[in-house]
């Protein structure tokens, strides 16, 4: 498992094989069932997680009791509530596996312990927050420049895997419709 | 002005002073008067900039030729279009000074030497990201569950000096307002 975390990394930066062995003793190899839990609002738990292989979708409960999701991660993605993370504050935020998910876990503690021993790896989570970060920055502005229908066809024609993989009534929360809505416009693309 | 990095950085981790002394020659020192772009749309410059003093917003054109805001960054905050500064691409916002600016600004190649000579940055670039991005979390949460009025309290309650120091018309744009609308639930909030 842990080698899917370490060809990440290579992407990103150089860091001596022998200290990228002693990495695997600071992760829990964890997997989680479709539609388990893996963080809940109000938890203390500080994990951040790595996607080895499935999805997960973050959510929160609206006042009416409603989940929101408002973002997913897949393959390759860190997900968390990095408030929570890094302020040590209650998860706003919860996570659960969309589909059957492998991840690589590891704690707010652990991981100040992982940086003393290997701190190469701020380059690489540097560099990961940064695209992550600039990501949002052009999620908000598609937010601001597309239309709910407009912003559907981009999700469609950009990710059309991911598309495939989330189920309807999540991928109609994410966006910010109607279960019928989301179906009325994919019929229409659909024909 | 680097004594204003310097402190910032120090809020994040411990790096040796005699490194840090080494920090001034990397950056290069700007004052922007109000209303001067720092960066461009379609421009490849790739420059991040740390806010000494100052404000300054972060937009794009819409189709209709409207300037949008998408974000702004006071002092202590960096401001980029990240995606350009991250992978060499074409900016796709610009950033304007909303009052008279100074930085702190570093080209992307600067950066990659600056890394090499002070590794341990790498650390506090990995928090402020991490925090940056939590902060993203939690303003999609925001847009999804607060109407606009909603999310004009929460401004106005959060962030009482930072919507003084901005103009109405781009305070408007940044929340999806007409400068109307605005004006007309100021008017309701102030008596």
């Amino acid at each position: 498992m842990i080698e899917h975390l370490i060809a990440h990394i290579s992407k990103f930066c150089t860091i001596d094989p022998e200290k990228m062995n002693m990495l695997e003793s600071f992760f829990e190899h964890r997997t989680y069932r479709k539609k388990e839990l893996l963080l809940s609002e109000g938890d203390r738990g500080y994990e951040k997680f790595f996607i080895v292989k499935g999805c997960v979708h973050i959510f929160y409960l609206r006042q009416n009791g409603i989940e929101q999701t408002v973002d997913f991660a897949i393959e390759n993605w860190w997900a968390s509530d990095f408030m929570a993370f890094q302020h040590g504050s209650a998860a706003q935020f919860s996570i659960r596996a969309v589909e059957k998910t492998e991840v690589l876990s590891i704690s707010a503690e652990r991981q100040r312990e992982l940086l003393k021993e290997i701190p190469e790896l701020n380059a690489y989570f540097h560099l990961v927050f940064q695209k992550a970060y600039a990501a949002s920055q052009m999620r908000f502005r598609f937010l601001y420049e597309f239309s709910k229908e407009e912003l559907y066809r981009h999700f469609t024609q950009h990710f059309p895997d991911f598309m495939q993989r989330v189920p309807q009534y999540l991928m109609a929360s994410f966006l910010g419709f109607t279960p019928e809505y989301l179906s009325e416009i994919r019929k229409k693309y659909l024909s």
